[in-house]
């Protein structure tokens, strides 16, 4: 009974999801769920991003966070606008919050948007919320065994972020064995090294962003 | 619905986790139950203590991975037994798999009992295994608001490990900020800062250890 239930759940978010993909489809905006283990650098990365973006693109933030809006806090000086989503305990977003996050948007006025999920690399790969594509981010910090050992993002994810990449020569974390189980997991998917703290190595990034969007 | 559903699979996973603290308790055998982020350094904690422990006691460990055993594979070297599960996509371990983990072992002939369960800082602060108690591993390339932004784990660990504190210098971990949103959640918790990749700032840890198993 109790995996019938969760299947109800899971089958019920993929609708929500489907509704979502195509009303981001029929207002041309690309949405991203970006993917991480707590502390990877998720925000710091959007903070990069939106910096680069500014009158570039019109961008919309949804804020995925147990607690707390520090986060939030700390991207509302880029000046798109942001909608924070609190869990109050929960693991992971799903769709039905992102459907009432978008309706703050004015989607015709809008570009991109980004969903910050909560950080997890385990719960929020289990839900799609109707976007484009999930992105990984990792940090070097965390160790090379990330994809192997958590396998679900890296093989959904459409473009993977490796962080704190000024951090490698300080940690035992071995690149070689990292791109040989990343591309057992994602044989093609595209890497991006960067250290979003020091805004280093992010033009690949900003660029595949620009023609994915169109 | 779902929310009755949803409480009745905490329930009886409370009510598993009773029956196995009352087992190790008869047994007199401690356990506790490793919680973080993925990468902050559980297997590399596990690896310092049970070298350290070796001939003084006598250690049995539960290790808790999504997939792979890569974790247990670099526990076997210390020769205590290890017991892997392997949730196949799930976010935590429960108290159903930790009963069964424990028949593989003799109780009698044990002291301690290490759980690390799945890189994950969100789901298994939600789930009671009957361990003696939780432990927090956070590690300082987190960033510092780890503790304010998943305050559940912090707020129910016996001890908080602060990993990494090599790494302290080259990241904007604030200390201060840290200490202040720890002590926040958890007023009185240990601290102990290790460095477990050099095995450094450990002593503080097996001191609490041997006085807390007694």
């Amino acid at each position: 009974m109790e995996i019938k239930v969760m299947k109800r759940v899971l089958d019920r978010n993929q609708d929500k999801a489907e509704q979502i993909r195509s009303l981001l489809k029929e207002k041309k905006v690309c949405m991203y769920n970006l993917i991480s283990s707590p502390g990877a650098g998720k925000t710091t990365l959007l903070e990069q991003t939106c910096r680069h973006l500014n009158h570039q693109m019109r961008v919309g933030i949804i804020e995925g966070d147990v607690y707390t809006d520090r986060d939030a806090q700390r991207l509302k000086k880029y000046g798109f606008p942001i909608v924070l989503i609190n869990t109050e305990g929960g693991c992971h977003l799903d769709s039905n919050s992102i459907e009432g996050a978008l309706k703050e948007f004015d989607l015709d006025q809008m570009d991109l948007s980004f969903v910050e999920n909560v950080g997890n690399l385990v719960c929020p790969s289990h839900f799609d919320l109707g976007e484009t594509a999930k992105i990984a981010v990792v940090s070097t910090s965390e160790g090379d065994d990330k994809p192997i050992k958590y396998p679900m993002l890296f093989r959904d994810a459409r473009a993977v972020i490796l962080n704190k990449i000024d951090l490698l020569e300080y940690t035992n974390f071995n690149y070689e064995a990292f791109v040989e189980d990343l591309r057992q997991v994602n044989p093609s998917v595209p890497l991006f090294e960067t250290s979003c703290t020091r805004g280093e190595g992010l033009e690949g990034w900003f660029q595949w962003l620009k023609t994915e969007v169109g």
